[in-house]
């Protein structure tokens, strides 16, 4: 069992080989922008900047909902349908336990059988990251890289953690949320704020004796949802039953996603999302490094930790120990 | 007409006038911290660490709905009411167009016409601020201040521009959102994601014709809220119709708060969450203030809006551009 020591791929291979639609380089690509290797993410840096033109030529769906609903059964059903249909597909998975349990790679193959010996489908969890519930830079440029590799459907799976849903919503086109009907005619397991984000509600399980119950939750979703505004897109979300043993419905949802995103189109909502998601995400992600790399630097952890309790001892308020903090920074600048 | 030099108070002055109840001084308080001087700045913050102690014995109420909704008449109701019921309540009415028409500290006194000439009342609107939809460090400490000058019951009124809500949510015990049974029996101008927050929502205009329409829009506002979560608070959301004419449900609503403020105080929600508030407050407003003193001092507007360019011509990517402006950052940290 001999080990056998790869070369590494060069920033001519890499571009050759996504351009190739090379399965291999791609995955190799996205374990280079995981990386938090100065010298890879130099590389990585200069492989995204080469492929950006190729990139936004897919459709970017978000699914999640809660432990048990049936995601993965979901995915090999819709990825099979979709393959089918002539489509590549890219599932990213984001799991944020990933980094203690070492074994989602492995877990999600074996999840989505099927699926991972599609020659025209490429499941990759994300292995790193615990900021902002797994999704991290790196979930984005995978899209970019994914796109760049030729994948007409990208898939992007959360756990249901609350803030992953948010920061996945912040990336994709459509966002699909799969619920189950409960043991009563409630709907069990819904985190609040999730449902408003859904461009699309799936009941799962619509098979055998549970065909009522589901219809009977479609329902009552489409009634709380009739509560809503008009959102900025136009598209007024819909529910769907479906069943991974009889195939119920999973057609329908990829037309209601190709209907979405024909809608969008035309009202050009699809274009200036996309770009009003790049501008936030760097907002955002500027923030949050800056908070990372001079906050942390300058004020230590047990600062911050001896500030927070003496706002809960209400010793200071949460504005002075804030000024507090700028004050020491700003100090720093001074000295230049 | 001349106009008269009110000396300026001392610190002691300050003191000493709010612990004496006195609204005059209180005013001037929250004048203070709403300044945006080097020397108010310090001042404010030495009084409000001297009036920490006297916080938190007030229940906090935020309030929202969309225009039209009645929102000052509701809070001239609610507040008559709370005052015969010997409360001395505040009410904050945050404005983010104040700045612009310069008219709303005139226009919300004569918008509550009977409250404003009610001793135990004081009604403030917020002068500032265009940060999170007119909420700013000032709102909170505005909070802190009416709570040490005796007033229990504190109403801070959003004009419900989304972002504001969401700021306020996040200082206020109580969330209220106010709205109104729509032509047909759907809701009207609900935005997504504000139901979510609500502890309670308030079917207005419940009297005439309109009886039957409120009643509808109650019924169907409890299945919307059936289908979610209990949240953290283990508190149910209720629905409450009302009418400002008839006086309909203002009691009621006040039943709901108490019994809200019994549940939460009684499982250490109310406090955990409390401090929560503060401590969330804190790293936000940290961000928020490093992002204005650092990044705006060394990335120019011009150089943001250079970068956001180039993202959306596709010849950057957002996290490349990110990077650009942390590496300006730390080249003038590394030069110390």
């Amino acid at each position: 069992m001999e080990k056998i020591l790869r070369k590494r791929p060069t920033f001519a291979d890499y571009l050759e080989g996504i351009k190739r639609h090379d399965k291999i380089i791609t995955a190799q690509a996205i374990t280079l922008v995981e990386s938090q290797l100065p010298a890879d993410i130099d590389l990585a840096e200069k492989i995204i900047e080469a492929i950006l033109p190729l990139t936004g030529n897919s459709i970017r769906i978000g699914i999640t909902g809660p432990p048990g609903v049936g995601k993965s059964t979901f995915i090999e059903s819709f990825g099979e349908f979709l393959t089918h249909a002539g489509k590549k597909i890219a599932v990213l998975a984001i799991d944020p336990s990933s980094t203690l349990t070492k074994g989602s790679i492995l877990g999600d193959k074996t999840r989505m059988e099927n699926l991972s010996r599609n020659a025209n489908a490429f499941i990759r969890p994300s292995a790193t990251g615990n900021t902002l519930g797994g999704v991290t830079n790196a979930t984005k440029e995978t899209i970019l890289l994914c796109e760049a590799a030729g994948f007409d459907v990208i898939l992007i799976e959360t756990v249901g953690v609350g803030q992953s849903e948010v920061a996945v919503r912040d990336m994709v086109d459509f966002f699909l949320l799969l619920v189950m009907a409960g043991a009563g005619d409630e709907l069990q397991g819904i985190k609040k704020g999730i449902m408003e984000m859904a461009d699309g509600i799936v009941v799962t399980k619509a098979d055998g004796d549970n065909v009522k119950r589901a219809q009977h939750a479609k329902l009552d979703l489409q009634n709380a949802l009739h509560l809503f505004n008009t959102p900025p897109s136009q598209w007024l979300p819909r529910v769907v039953t479906s069943s991974a043993i009889t195939n119920l419905g999973i057609e329908d949802i990829w037309k209601m996603i190709e209907q979405y995103a024909d809608v969008t189109k035309q009202n050009d909502f699809f274009s200036i999302n996309r770009q009003q998601q790049d501008i936030s995400w760097f907002h955002s992600s500027m923030q949050r490094m800056i908070k990372k790399e001079i906050v942390d630097g300058i004020a230590s952890a047990e600062k911050i930790k001896e500030l927070e309790e003496k706002i809960m001892a209400k010793e200071i308020s949460a504005s002075a120990a804030c000024n507090l903090i700028v004050k020491m920074i700003k100090q720093r600048f001074a000295k230049i």
